[in-house]
């Protein structure tokens, strides 16, 4: 079997809005501005911002991901987290039931989501035909090794395979801290 | 062969002084005043408290170990580096030829150190008992294992042996946060 290369990709703290909680931050009608393509076809950087307030801190200039969503979900890191005040649990996107409130602040309002604040379980988007080439299949947990002076193997990579998809593995600032890694750099699926 | 179990401890960010520093930052003749001791036997927490300031950014209240010892180091994780604004190696304690530089200011005075401030390396302090018993020897590269909901492998773990250590292994708040490590867990060293 030839390696199953991963290209790791780093996401910072970051926001998903849905049209209704855009037209109360932004204004009635307001729409997401892209700024910068993300790996993922169709997702994009927003050049809007907002600020996320916690109990015990808060951030300014919040990117928004693009496009607007069924469900506002906001995605930190434990660092993050310590800093808001918050205890959001590790889960998959889209899996917000019961996870941490937060204030989001924007230039005409406010919203206090009562859940939606998430850490990200780390994970790999895959495409139909890499996943066949590498024998993985959607939903499955895989191990990935990445090298360099902080190398390691994360465990509990949970495989997404979409046609809409890229492949690429998404891990957290603190994940990518621990790991040395400063851009995006391979990694290799290893069980 | 049985398993090969080391608790794993988190090491916040903290200084280590010299004396003739500790002389400029508190006072001729300061002593450190022991407040916890530390796993390793004749370290402690002291309850002196220093600020760290970098070209981006500060922190205040940093804690010092002591006992006081022949060189003054400052251990900070990447995350901390990039508030501070700093770009430290990762490397071993004691080893700060050519590291990082910052102020460290105390409640009489100051010092701009040109180098000493480290990420450490993720490493096992081993009894000569224990590493026996496991089959690895001092300067040796380990792979350690933890499980949880962010299950990890960190590779390149050093191993240090000595009858003046307990057998601990040390992560920082990255690599803990990154493995959804609170507190003490058990690692497997598997390599």
């Amino acid at each position: 079997m030839s390696q199953k290369k991963v290209v790791v990709e780093i996401s910072a703290r970051h926001v998903h809005l849905t049209h209704e909680h855009m037209d109360i931050l932004f204004g009635e009608g307001a729409t997401l501005t892209p700024k910068r393509d993300l790996s993922q076809p169709g997702q994009f950087l927003s050049e809007e911002r907002v600020r996320l307030e916690g109990p015990k801190g808060a951030f300014d200039k919040i990117g928004i991901l693009g496009p607007t969503r069924p469900n506002t979900q906001v995605e930190i890191s434990f660092t993050d987290a310590r800093v808001l005040g918050l205890e959001p649990p590790v889960r998959e996107s889209g899996d917000i039931k019961g996870s941490a409130p937060v204030r989001i602040v924007g230039p005409k309002g406010y919203i206090d989501i009562t859940e939606g604040v998430i850490i990200a379980k780390r994970h790999i988007h895959i495409t139909p035909e890499d996943a066949q080439k590498y024998g993985v299949a959607n939903k499955q947990i895989v191990c990935v090794k990445v090298g360099g002076e902080r190398a390691l193997s994360f465990d509990e990579v949970v495989v997404r395979v979409s046609p809409n998809f890229r492949t690429f593995m998404h891990i957290d600032f603190d994940e990518a801290n621990g790991a040395g890694i400063k851009g995006c750099v391979d990694g290799e699926i290893i069980v």
